[in-house]
């Protein structure tokens, strides 16, 4: 049995195995979730989320683990959660690969953590703002958001934070496949990580150039900066919270920090309430109405959407 | 106006541009998709689809090409959707890419069509379906879907075809990657591309060996076979379409097709029902009851989950 007011309360003070079990509920999506958020809730509002999000090979465990440390030499406990949306192994795995988190491992002020999310039942809308309400409520200044992969779900996962970097690297055509993958538009901060390769200056140049950013823009509007780094070896990344920092004070001044949070919070209501009308669906008609419904689609004689209305007004007494 | 009837007895006359419109109103999720789909539903059965999934690099759209070839050389009507669930951008771009295809261009028995999906409403459950329901409409003998990407919604759409074929290529250390992203799970047809490379039959053997492909398996059990092609050579290609006439035999044989139309017309179903749920507790609300329950948790005064009964509690008359 777990005692969720017990794992809060010890969350709370910042044990590691307290938050750890609190963020595994959420990746399996546990009974005891409920209760558990209504009681981290009041403790939570204060982390700065950052996500992180880029190609495989820019670069991105490297960088996290960089800013762990920058953050770290500033006095600030830091949360690191690694999302693979796209994975169906749990924790360990994943993050035993990364040989430059390890260096934080026993530094008991950062929190590490992967979370698998695949086949997370309402997706990926309320897996990562319950794993960052844990974070929060354990005390973190800071929590570094980085997915894995670069589908279109990691790039909603990282868009989920307060401020959003997206990594490069010279010479992968990245300018390219970043604007593909529709990455471009979710960035706040550009990072062009081993910038001590051939090609750094055109890969910012191409990047300054696809963001528009020699053009005018209206006062007050966000210019999202552009920093070389070569995470490896630590350059350049102050110069990354730096502008985190700046980008930061500029939600604040314009409301765009609490209009964000508001829209994540708006999702993750949204993502339940739908998850608890599709399980009242399914206590209603069981699934045996809904296989009934399937099979007359698939043979043709009935069309997906009046097989849908079927599903639906019993549930809503229409 | 889009005259809906008109437009689908056109299509099902195989007119290249009736096709066309359909499918666009599939991707643009525009009001007309109702009356299109039930209007289709009764003429669809026939076609047999074939998803196709893999790495970048590992050669999908030549070995689509190639596919299309061989199934022209057998005299069958084909279609080709190629879906991009992570590109906002539209139909045209992504097959201008794609010089392979270009050798179909002008064929009419024939066609081809990429479909972009980002920000689907409803997302990918229903767009895939949707669109094979044309083609299947428009007599295609067979449909080959590929995905361009590996995340997790290309998986999914790859998944909902009667049969999946995973391509891998030599020299990729592709057997972990496909593992991670979870594919190895949904093929039922591997393809070992670029097999005149080094490495092709070390691929081959890590598959077989992942697969469990040695060990023994219950009588009438689907046993994915792994094929070899030099798919720019077109060798090995008439191998994977009777591997692929096999295992259709065999889901035939054995239920199997029936099954997974079922499920696929279920997922469609079930989606459809979710949006106009969601769709109708946005009427009853409006966007400023989720906006204000949504201050609330952002600020943690309310749970999530709390906000999101009171959501659904005045949509379901609870």
């Amino acid at each position: 049995m777990i005692d969720v007011p017990t794992l809060v309360e010890q969350a709370r003070q910042g044990r590691p195995r307290a938050v750890a079990r609190l963020i595994s509920l959420v990746e399996n999506a546990a009974p005891q979730l409920r209760e558990a958020m209504a009681a981290l809730a009041p403790h939570t509002g204060r982390a700065y989320t950052v996500g992180l999000t880029g190609s495989p090979g820019v670069g991105k465990s490297t960088s996290t683990s960089a800013l762990v440390a920058a953050y770290r030499r500033r006095g600030k406990r830091v949360g690191v959660l690694a999302v693979d949306p796209s994975s169906p192994f749990s924790g360990g795995a994943l993050l035993g690969d990364r040989v430059r988190m390890q260096e934080h491992a026993t530094d008991p002020e950062v929190y590490i953590r992967s979370m698998a999310t695949r086949g997370h039942l309402g997706g990926l809308s309320w897996a990562a703002p319950q794993a960052l309400r844990v974070l929060d409520a354990a005390g973190c200044d800071v929590v570094l958001v980085e997915t894995v992969g670069v589908g279109q779900s990691e790039v909603e996962v990282a868009a989920q934070a307060d401020t959003t970097v997206v990594l490069l690297a010279p010479g992968m055509g990245d300018g390219i496949q970043a604007a593909k993958a529709g990455i471009l538009e979710i960035g706040d901060v550009f990072v062009v990580n081993k910038a001590d390769r051939d090609g750094a200056d055109a890969t910012a140049r191409e990047l300054n150039h696809m963001l528009g950013l020699g053009e005018s823009r209206a006062p007050g509007d966000w210019r999202p900066p552009i920093v070389k780094t070569v995470a490896a070896r630590g350059e350049g990344v102050d110069e990354v919270v730096e502008a985190l920092e700046k980008h930061r004070a500029w939600m604040e001044e314009h409301g765009e920090l609490a209009a964000r949070r508001r829209r994540r919070a708006a999702d993750e209501v949204e993502a339940i309430a739908v998850a608890a009308l599709r399980s009242r669906m399914g206590d209603l008609h069981g699934d045996r109405r809904l296989d009934a419904l399937a099979e007359r689609v698939a043979a043709g004689t009935l069309d997906p959407y009046a097989a849908a209305d079927g599903l639906v007004d019993g549930l809503t007494g229409a």
